[in-house]
């Protein structure tokens, strides 16, 4: 199968590697908004400009969508549905429901297939709550983040007058982990799930104590968690915090039994050296088995919930159920 | 939709409480090749001899069936998928693929759909597998189960000459379990991934040296591990140990990246107070599942591998992406 990636940044970098490694694909095509020639990618894949990918329908059976949440995706998934398959990342967890409305009526009507919101969270992450719900139905779904990097959070503070450079790290509170892994699904609020960890480079001469307090009374970014601010040299944050880790880890617990008198706890964790490689990786075992489902007829959009497992892997059915059953 | 169960054992009560609890779920019959007087339930469900079953084709949608691995199920799939649509929990792994071709040729046959190998292992755990090699291609598994009770060594040891009673609990190994962990790829034996803990209750004037060599001698089952035999009461055991709790945990351990350079680690873990309680609880979703791919006008034989994991939840497509997702 032929695989394009729409956008070029650290996803697409992700992406661009688990393609390369999979043995049943083949990278044919990097589309960039920038000037091509400008876009250096880590491959020997061709680089084209965005508008070179109207010609190239017939050359590319599942398009990668690597572009942002707030802006690229919701225009981006929709108008190039109409002309690929299209696999994103679409991760504004309350605009799914629209996101997904709009890629279906693109994709229903050019006959093609859209699954979206893929990687971890959303993706396996969703898709552990969803096993752990059909498999526990009387209990309490928890998700933790981290420790690792919030880009969002991170641009947040570099925002900031007086702010050079910045990393935040979401950190799980060890307790609250315990809490929700004890069964006894204890309400936890934002403040007891989590903590911030940011690391601020400021430029010379700026108020310290000033941009301390932009970020810790930062609303729906920081207001609601215990943060704490250090500030570090830009060559220290180069050195320390240079990549992107993360992870997290989803837990349910309840009970099963006639009288409920049996307690269960499931538990889903990751932990990822680099959060866009690995999503990348994701999303290429997702372009496989969007891949598969277009060729088995199906058309409009989908989500990880409505993917056979199997039609992500490589292995043939028989192979799955001789070894990994 | 209306579920029936088809043998009456501990894992049957299981599926009686999680489908009793479902909203949208009917337990209409249990059916029992014992004499259905002798046979109490925890419900009020009617209770049928088997040869009823025929004459019944109509009044269920599902058929669970609780039979063992060893015996019951071989026979008991093939031939009940020519009536019902049918779940099974088969669980020894090499024979597998045997089980899904006769289920399959009986289910195509007839028109009716059979999941077979339900449940954690296999069931969860196969798809905690297979979700993980898909996202994380270039790497390698572990599964361990524990800390929990095996009853195919219970009952092994029961066999033994002067043996009572016996519980048999499976316990991982820490240090295992971090190497896996680690990222690092280990080779890990059978020995160096569990120990077996055996507690017995011995008759009067039993040779207690006899019944220890023969339990940590026994090939196949305790001669690979590190194994200890603690001799109790029976009263002790009754008081201690009359659970059936059991659990355990799915690691892959891998690289993303070109040159392999970023490390992961995914993790699905289980912590069951009852072990047939939980895995009746993933048959009842599995029943709603099988009876949404028959409705969709899918026959033959399925695994856990096969199922969009929507079609297990009692929630519309719509409430999963708006709350799951």
């Amino acid at each position: 199968m032929k695989v394009g990636i729409a956008g070029y940044g650290n996803l697409a970098r992700g992406v661009e590697a688990a393609v390369t490694k999979a043995d049943d694909m083949d990278l044919v095509a990097i589309f960039t908004r920038r000037d091509p020639a400008t876009v250096s990618v880590a491959t020997d894949t061709p680089v084209y400009a965005w508008d070179d990918m109207a010609g190239m329908a017939d050359q590319i059976d599942v398009m990668v969508l690597c572009g942002g949440s707030a802006t690229d995706l919701p225009e981006q998934t929709p108008q190039l549905a109409k002309l690929f398959n299209v696999v994103d990342s679409f991760d504004t967890h309350a605009n799914i429901p629209q996101h997904f409305a709009n890629v279906d009526a693109a994709a229903r009507e050019a006959g093609t297939i859209g699954v979206i919101s893929c990687g971890w969270d959303p993706g396996l992450f969703s898709v552990a709550r969803l096993y752990a719900s059909a498999a526990l139905p009387n209990g309490a779904d928890y998700t933790f983040w981290g420790r690792g990097v919030s880009q969002g959070h991170s641009d947040a503070i570099r925002r900031i007058p007086g702010v050079a450079d910045a990393r935040q790290y979401t950190v799980p509170v060890p307790e609250a982990l315990e809490a929700a892994r004890s069964g006894e699904n204890p309400e936890l609020t934002t403040r007891q799930k989590h903590t911030r960890e940011c690391f601020v480079v400021a430029e010379e001469g700026a108020d310290l104590a000033a941009i301390e307090e932009a970020i810790v009374t930062m609303p729906t970014y920081f207001s609601d968690y215990d943060t704490t601010v250090t500030f570090i040299s830009q060559e220290e944050l180069n050195a320390n915090h240079a990549g992107l880790p993360h992870g997290g880890t989803v837990i349910r617990s309840g009970h099963t039994g006639l009288a409920d008198e049996f307690a269960d706890t499931i538990e889903f964790s990751l932990t990822l050296d680099s959060n866009p490689f690995f999503t990348g990786s994701v999303l290429a075992s997702v372009a496989r088995a969007a891949y598969r489902m277009r060729q088995d007829g199906q058309i409009g959009a989908r989500t990880m919930f409505d993917i056979p497992p199997a039609l992500l892997s490589p292995l043939s059915a028989e192979e799955l159920r001789a070894h990994l059953m």
